[in-house]
């Protein structure tokens, strides 16, 4: 087959993969196509975290015996044994696949090869790195969270052309169109939760669900060193119903009660190390989200949030809107007087409605 | 002779009047073609504020007699005979050209559609509005003073990611690339004037020269409401050999002697109007530019001079680079309080270099 068409094929498997856009995380985004004379005669894709793999949906699917054909798949099959349904790679070798192409290895430790090397044992044409550049894109937090143990952790900040997120302290100012905010509810769809300031849930009382866009709400995540917050926020009132869970991070010296208080109402109330009073330490808080099975974090504020990730080089992305709005006066998104600057790399930029996203990385 | 042809023609004129970018300003961009069977007999654009027009460059260029040729340029020929030589449309008909195609006509009151009848007067078949929306933007800053009696102000912000120009009050932060910084040389050379606050004189000692591009100087203007300035900055110690104006405006109640002062120096001092002691009134600022022939102006900080053009609205255009930078402290290029937010409109945006380049209108 020429290497065109296998691209091809490769090309309908990843767009098969977002598909899974919103519903996957903090597993990733992968899809399958099975091909005999050109032909597609098998597809599937992962739909949503827990449900089959993209493998086995595909062979389930297949019009007619896979035997002899090949497999398209964006990733490495797994191998581990360690679940109630055999691994991917042993069901293809059952169904008598004689050829795999895939883009990426998993670098998921229980695979990272032994799945491409359990299929060559049998016999089975392997093939590697076919768009693996675009896999790595699509799936970036899913090969960040496995090759560091820590979530990525993406800034999203919304300013004005004079470089201020909000005219005053106290109180939202919307600077961003209707085409912005829709973009940023599928963001918080593929990420595993979003991260937002006490200061945020007590001037703002945000939702943080996602309701612009068609995927799953992310867990929320609230800093408070203090937990001076306002109970009545729709926040707590809402997560005795919430299907993901509310986590506040907090300083362990903060007082009992308070902390029960908020766990009487189906918060998780977790202890994080502080590096000075009322200070919770970076480092901490993203072990403690790994541990809580979070591999994806979207910040979205406010500026003492923002501030304290970029002043302990805690962030893997900032993804920066500008609105066309001058605000004349009011807070900037990042205030850290005590780093030397901080140079940063343009990756995209896109006009969105009316505005402009630039992303950068570190 | 067929649209397709009358607009590659036209083209090639305005190709040609983008030669004369950066020293042609106050006067428009403008070339000329001369054309027979399909074929280019004669073209030349205006080279140099003071030389020849385009129309006369491509007459005295004509490999042959023009006589029942076509002429194309990007400008209504002139018609006004307050000068030594006679006007375009004049030689035009002399020459015997017998047909002339005009992007836009010239919107100086002192033509204004009358080259045009000059022309058809004299049985030359015209044509109007081909690429006329182009010629509107290479000729921006022309239209507009011809149109409104003000210069065009465009305020040039060079920010961080976190909206700062610099880290402090005093002393340049070096934010943009080389790339921008050479863009900004062409710009220069494009303005009739770089204006800029005294803070900008004393901290930065600037020479406002077109230095990283091929054009020539704009000329300086230094706002200045109390005259407080270091006598011992370049720009005036360059100022008795300088071959462009240096404009200091100033309050009218500053000290004579401080003006004296200047004026020895071969500075131009010129009083204007107060909005509150010490603050020059904008509208006053720009009637006193427009009658000193600077029909463009381009706003270079600092804080304080971008906020007052923002706050009384006296701006034409914004353009903004932002460098891949944290500041974490510093100062906003615009610091307007007391304005309720203003609304603008993204025109463009582009990479340059490291930067991004975004241009806003009001």
């Amino acid at each position: 087959m020429t290497e065109n068409l296998d691209k091809q094929f490769m090309q309908r498997a990843i767009a098969l993969a977002l598909r899974g856009k919103g519903y996957v995380s903090p597993n990733p985004l992968v899809g399958a196509v099975i091909v005999r004379d050109e032909e597609i005669i098998g597809s599937g894709y992962h739909a949503r975290y827990g449900d089959d793999h993209a493998e086995v949906v595909a062979l389930d699917n297949a019009s007619e015996s896979v035997r002899g054909a090949t497999l398209y798949c964006n990733l490495e099959p797994c191998c581990h044994t360690d679940k109630q349904t055999p691994p991917c790679a042993q069901r293809l070798i059952a169904e008598g696949i004689s050829r795999v192409v895939i883009a990426s290895l998993d670098p998921n430790p229980k695979v990272d090869g032994r799945g491409v090397e359990m299929l060559k044992a049998a016999g089975i044409e392997v093939e590697t790195g076919l768009m693996h550049d675009y896999n790595l894109v699509i799936n970036q937090n899913y090969f960040h969270f496995v090759k560091t143990g820590k979530p990525r952790v993406v800034l999203k900040i919304a300013q004005s052309v004079d470089g201020r997120i909000s005219r005053s302290m106290d109180g939202q100012t919307w600077l961003t169109g209707r085409e912005s905010v829709r973009l940023a509810h599928e963001w918080r769809s593929e990420f595993d939760a979003v991260l937002v300031g006490a200061g945020t849930i007590n001037s703002d009382d945000p939702l943080l669900n996602v309701r612009e866009f068609d995927g799953r709400d992310p867990g929320k995540v609230i800093l408070s060193g203090n937990l001076n917050l306002n109970s009545s926020c729709k926040i707590f009132a809402n997560a005795a119903d919430s299907k993901t869970d509310v986590l506040v991070l907090t300083s362990d010296k903060t007082d009992a009660a308070k902390r029960e208080s908020l766990s009487a109402k189906n918060i998780k109330v977790i202890p994080v190390q502080e590096t000075q009073p009322g200070r919770l330490a970076c480092t901490d808080i993203l072990d403690t989200l790994a541990k809580a099975n979070i591999n994806s974090v979207l910040v979205e504020g406010g500026s003492q949030i923002f501030s304290h990730f970029v002043q302990e080089d805690a962030f893997d992305e900032i993804r920066l809107f500008i609105s066309p709005i001058i605000l004349g006066k009011g807070i900037a998104g990042i205030d850290a007087p005590d780093i030397t600057q901080k140079r940063l790399h343009l990756v995209s930029e896109e006009v969105i409605g009316n505005d402009i996203l630039l992303i950068y990385h570190p």
